[in-house]
Formats: C-alpha cells, sequence, structure tokens
C-alpha cells in the first residue's frame, strides 16, 4: 500500500457561477473530513485571486449543516473569479502552495481552470513537489471536452426550459412574436433545452437559434413569416452567442452599424433581443414583436435546481478528492454516459490538458438541417439530466355553435 | 327565497397574464357546475375580442382532471386581449350576451376590464335584462382598488424575490454593480417585492427605486457609489416605469436623447436596464456594471407559484359564482385583509366602479424617506402573500491566519 501523503488541501471557484457549484464544494469538503492526511481544508476567496492574495477560509471550521445549507444555494459561495492566470501568475500561486503547505489542490471550473491547474502540476513536477492537483467541472455552458456533460448544465437547462414553457404559454394567450436570447457564447447546449418546454405540437419554441450555425438575419425572418402564418404567433429561443457566416457576432454587428451603445458586452444586455426584435418589425407587417434576455437568472436562480445535476455534482467533488487520497495521481473528474436506455454515468479520471486545450460544440445530429431545431437525439440527451418538468394543462375547448 | 335566474354563463380572461388566472377560471367553472340555474357555461376565446367574434368553448366539457391541470398553469388558458372596449363595442357585446342567453357574465381582469363589466351591466338595467355581472380581480402590478393585494401579484412578487435572491449572490461571487428591470409601469409593489429576497444585512437589492417617486439620475449615481464603496458592489432593483419629477418615463427619456433604437415599449426590450447601466460606466469609476431585465417571465414562469396566491385566485373564482347565484346582484370581489398579526382574508362584493375608475400606488409608509427602499411595513405586507422563499446557506468564512 501506497504512503498516503500528508498535508493541507486547498479548493477553489472558478469562472461563472452555477445553481449546483456549492454541491461540489461541499462533496468535496465532506469527504476530505473523512481523511485524516488531510491536515487543513481551505477554501480560497475568489479563485486564484485569493491564492494570490493569500486570502483563505478554513473549511473544517464549518458545521455539517451549514455545508448543507450552502450545498443547496446556487452561485459560488468561495466566490469567483474571472482571470486567466498566466505563467508568472502559476508560478506565484505554486510558491503559495508550498507555502501554505497544501499537497492537495482542487478547482472547480471550466476549461480555463483545467488549464491553470495543469500549468501549476507541471510546476510542481519540474521541483518535485509531491502534490495531488485535480480539476473538477463545472460549466452551464456544458462545453467540457471528456464529459457527456457538465454540472451546472442541467439545472441552468431546467431553467431554460421552464421560462420557455411560461413563455409559450403567455405568447398563445396574447399573440405575437416573441424572442428570448438564451446564455452561451459558442456553444448552443443552453439555448438547445428551450425544446424541452414543448409539450403539444403547436407549442413554442417553434424556432431555434445556435451559434454553432451562421445566422442570416434573411433566413431569420423568413422562418418567422412561415409560422406567424401557420398558427399566429411564434416564440425563438436565440443563442446570445449568434454569429454570422464569418463568425462576427450579430449583436455587435448591429451596434457597430448604429453606433448606439458604445462599447457592451453580451451579456448582462438586452441590445440582441432588442435588435433583433426590431429586424422582425422592421422586415414584416406583424406588430406584436417582444424580446427578453434571460440573463444571469439561467445560473444562479434558486429553488429550480435539477435534482440529477445536483446528485452529480455532489458526486464528482465526493470522487475527486476520493482519487487525490488514493494514491500519486492527478487530472480532471469527467462525467461519461454509460449506453443503453436508461440513463447511467460513470465517473472517469482523465488528464488535466485533456480538457483544458479547446470546448466542444453542439455535435451535428443533434441540430436540425435547416439549423433552426433541434433533433429528437438531443432531446434524448438532453431530458435525463434536466430531470421532471412542472405539468401543464390545456383545456380541450369544444366549440359552442355560433347562433346565426 | 328570490327566484333563481336561469341561463348560461360566460367567462373571459383579460389583460397581461397571471400564473394563477387559470385558478379563478376553475374555480368559477367547478363552481358553476354545482348551479342547475347555470345551463351552458361558456368560456370566451381572447377576452372580449371572443365576444365580439361570437368565439365561445364549451366548458362543461372540460373534465375535472383537465380543469384541475389548468389550473396550476400559468398564463391565461382562454386566451386574453389588450382591447379597451369602445362605448359602442360594450353595446354589441351586451347584443351577444342576449344572444347566447347569457344571464350570468365574469370577466376576470384589471381595472379596464372592471370598467368593461360595469358598461355592459348598465346596458343590461337600461334595456330590464335580468342579468348578473361580475368582475374577478387578477393584476401582477396589485394595482387594483378596494382590494388589500390581487390575485397574480404573489406568485410574480415570488418570482421576482427569487430572482434577486439569486442574482445576489451571483453579484457576491463575482462583484460589480447589477440593476434589475422589473414590471410595473405605474405601481412599485412588485419591484418592491425583490426586498424580499434578503437573508443577511448585506443581501442585496441594496437599492429599490419605485415609479412612485420621481427618479433622479444623480441620486441614483450617488446611491450605487455609496454602496459600492461600502460593500464593493452594489445590487439595483428598479422599476419599468421610473420616471423624472415631470413624470416623462426615463427609458424614454433617454431613448429620444440618444435616438438608438426609434419607438420602443417599455416591457419587452431591455432598454431601460442598458441604459441606466451605461450611466452607471459613464459617471463613476466601476467597470462591472450588468443589468438583466425580467420581463415577462415574472407573470407566466411555471413550477413556482405562491401557494396563497393560488389558493385566493381559485376562491375569487368561486365565491363571485355564489355570489352571482345568491340573488340579484353584481360587483367585482375584493379581497380584505383582516386586523391582527396573523395572516386572515376576507373576500367582499364591491360595486363595480369601485374598482373601474383609478388603481393604487404603494402607500407613502411602504416607501423609505430617501426614495431608494421599501419599509419594514412593506416586508410585513407582502411577505404573507409571497409565501416561503427558497433557504439560503452561507459559510462561517473562519479566515486562515496568513503565513509571513
Amino acid at each position: 500500500m501506497a504512503r498516503k501523503l500528508k498535508g493541507n488541501a486547498l479548493i477553489a471557484q472558478s469562472g461563472g457561477p452555477t445553481m449546483v457549484i456549492n454541491e461540489t464544494l461541499v462533496g468535496a469538503v465532506l469527504e476530505g473530513k473523512q481523511h485524516p492526511e488531510i491536515k487543513g481544508f481551505y477554501g480560497s476567496l475568489h479563485g486564484i485571486q485569493g491564492i494570490l492574495n493569500e486570502e483563505f477560509i478554513d473549511l473544517k471550521r464549518e458545521t455539517p449543516k451549514s455545508l448543507e445549507a450552502v450545498g443547496r444555494t446556487p452561485s459560488s459561495a468561495l466566490g469567483t473569479v474571472r482571470k486567466k492566470p498566466t505563467e508568472s501568475d502559476c508560478k506565484k500561486i505554486f510558491g503559495i502552495l508550498l507555502k501554505y503547505n497544501v499537497r492537495y489542490f482542487f478547482y472547480i471550473g471550466g476549461n480555463d481552470s483545467a488549464e491553470a491547474t495543469h500549468i501549476i502540476n507541471e510546476e510542481a513536477k519540474t521541483v518535485g513537489y509531491e502534490f495531488r492537483c485535480f480539476h473538477i467541472p463545472k460549466t452551464i455552458d456544458n462545453d467540457l471536452l471528456e464529459n457527456d456533460h457538465t454540472p451546472g448544465y442541467g439545472s441552468a437547462a431546467k431553467f431554460v426550459a421552464c421560462a420557455v414553457m411560461g413563455d409559450n404559454l403567455d405568447n398563445r394567450a396574447l399573440p405575437g412574436v416573441k424572442i428570448d436570447i438564451v446564455m452561451g457564447r459558442h456553444a448552443g447546449f443552453l439555448t438547445a433545452a428551450s425544446a424541452l418546454a414543448r409539450r403539444y405540437p403547436d407549442d413554442g419554441p417553434h424556432l431555434i437559434y445556435l451559434p454553432e450555425r451562421p445566422f442570416s438575419v434573411q433566413q431569420f425572418i423568413s422562418d418567422i413569416e412561415r409560422v406567424y402564418k401557420k398558427l399566429g404567433r411564434c416564440v425563438v429561443a436565440a443563442s446570445e452567442g449568434l454569429a454570422d457566416a464569418d463568425g462576427a457576432a450579430i449583436a455587435t454587428k448591429f451596434i457597430n452599424e448604429k453606433d448606439a451603445y458604445g462599447n457592451i458586452q453580451l451579456s448582462g444586455t438586452g441590445a440582441l433581443g432588442d435588435l433583433l426584435a426590431q429586424q422582425v418589425k422592421a422586415n414584416t407587417s406583424i406588430t406584436r414583436v417582444r424580446a427578453d434576455t434571460f440573463g444571469y437568472l439561467q445560473r444562479s436562480f434558486p429553488a429550480l435546481i435539477s435534482d440529477v445535476d445536483a446528485r452529480e455534482a455532489r458526486k464528482v467533488g465526493t470522487i475527486a478528492v476520493q482519487q487525490a487520497i488514493s494514491g500519486d495521481v492527478d487530472g480532471s473528474i469527467a462525467i461519461r454516459r454509460k449506453p443503453g436506455k436508461a440513463y447511467q454515468i460513470a465517473y472517469e479520471r482523465v488528464p488535466l490538458q485533456s480538457v483544458a486545450k479547446a470546448t466542444k460544440a453542439m455535435p451535428a445530429n443533434f441540430i436540425n438541417k435547416a439549423g433552426n431545431d433541434v433533433t429528437q437525439a438531443f432531446i434524448d440527451y438532453a431530458a435525463p439530466i434536466v430531470g421532471e418538468l412542472p405539468p401543464i394543462g390545456r383545456l380541450k375547448g369544444v366549440k359552442v355553435a355560433k347562433i346565426r
């Protein structure tokens, strides 16, 4: 049996918050408490910024009850940061880990965080420092390589599906064109989840536009006109990351042309939705056209968490610590789906680099030919991750004969 | 005992949908089925538009199971309309009610719907047609006279409180200024409900701006700077209906100045949030400033309904029919709160005109002196209507001593 490595553990959260990222934190801390070789279990405040500033809290001082409450709470309880560390940051970070006798390092985040974890780990190898270094996946974008899906996606997808479900009912009651802008700059998984909102054949979203396909305003307008002619209404789900055939973001393109806003970011603004609505008004005879941008609610809304997502998010934290304790290993914990009809997953340790480099987009078989909807293959993929959605009732609506 | 009036009943839904407006419909239909004097129970499709077009469905053909499912479903199941009928529309409507032997008329809506109901009722009186004519309250704006609160408000308020609760956590994890735009053109009740999101002393919303107080960009900027200096972050809830001291809508004002959008409506656009965010960026040194506009989700989101609101919405439908059956009466069903510590309400029949004329705004004792927050009196008022909110956990966060 291998000698157990003794020392402190440090965990941090990175990038955009999710609804279940604290489940991962809690899973890791509760598991860590089981292993005497982990002496202190520290949490860094605001990701690597907290490491650089040596701002740590003592997670062993948290009660199980408080940890469980934090687990159920959305958004990063340790705080997070949008900082991609430089090579020299990583060296500095490693120096601080040495100083605090950190032998176990866990970084919860997306591919940039995996890259940072990898660089820090290489630094440890170079100097021959015995070290267990793990990346733990999270991202609502669902774009990590090696993973069937990522913790955080299921809950965000549930929010989007519920939101579009309600919006479809609203649009059915008060007809018009409604455009909903969904997060996801390069990957369309979250926008695609809007398709789960459908219950009846005429339910929206009637059109879904993903960043994986070049966006043409002309097709968009003619798609809407076709649906509107048939149903007298149209609900559209569109990704914030829509780009034209040259890869130029639609939002930016319109803004540059109009010079209305000056510098503006894609998220945290209603610009794209408003501009698409303007295009529909300007190019069709449809008068009632509205747009909503779901914004940050998609990643931080409480009380609507996918049970499957919460369970898996907890588990990746637990398993990362178990793996780290098990011997001289490092890596990232990936979620794999087992073949077969029933939804079953397995957790697998994969090399840090394998999730650090690129990201993934929606596979071609998830997108319809016209590039304005998803396929049944996507629905089958996403439904078990999102879990049950609220039941929707509809009147039979037997017409009363008109009196002449 | 008075002779029971025999004939058909007609019910319709009007104005903006709510999450519980179908509870009212279902309450009325289930009660109506108990009374043999109501022969047919018809539903008009899309409010008075459906009456003018004689587009009715037979609600007695709906099964109890289907009705219960519809009750739990947000948005107007009969369809709705944003049409304020003219005097001549009302006369035409009355003619159609005569033709279909409608003796019981129920119109679920806000103050404009009460006004329409009143005019139709007067028409019946003029010609001596025996008629039971009822308005049933609904509005997420919570601005109906005579009512302590209105069905639909509690659920929309619950959504807003949850959304801001999540957004506060997001902003705490990734600090900056976040502005959330909430529905409510003239009444601030819904924006005010964001205050229910607070759990810890430093929780947002840190500032709340209501249409009841003139909005000053200068005060807004200095309020934000003060909060940001203290907490390093700031969450703002602002009403879509913010107006300056002259009553000019802020959204419109900026748009006119900038001429960026052309004609644009207040709801279904992210304009106000984006423009307020621009003001913060332009007038402070704060770099991370974001805005979200909650949009239509506030009135149609499924799976987050206030139990109290759903129960009361069902009950006003039931009581309207019971009242109509009871004798030669008409009116609107108002919700009154009984004095005392425990939350208790009573339903009271009030004259149609009494809810038809004006609307109400937030009373002065619900708004703080500075005009940038609500008072405890508002919290005490709103909390029982909204009901329980999701629990939020926070780490104790015992600091690890820095190593020198």
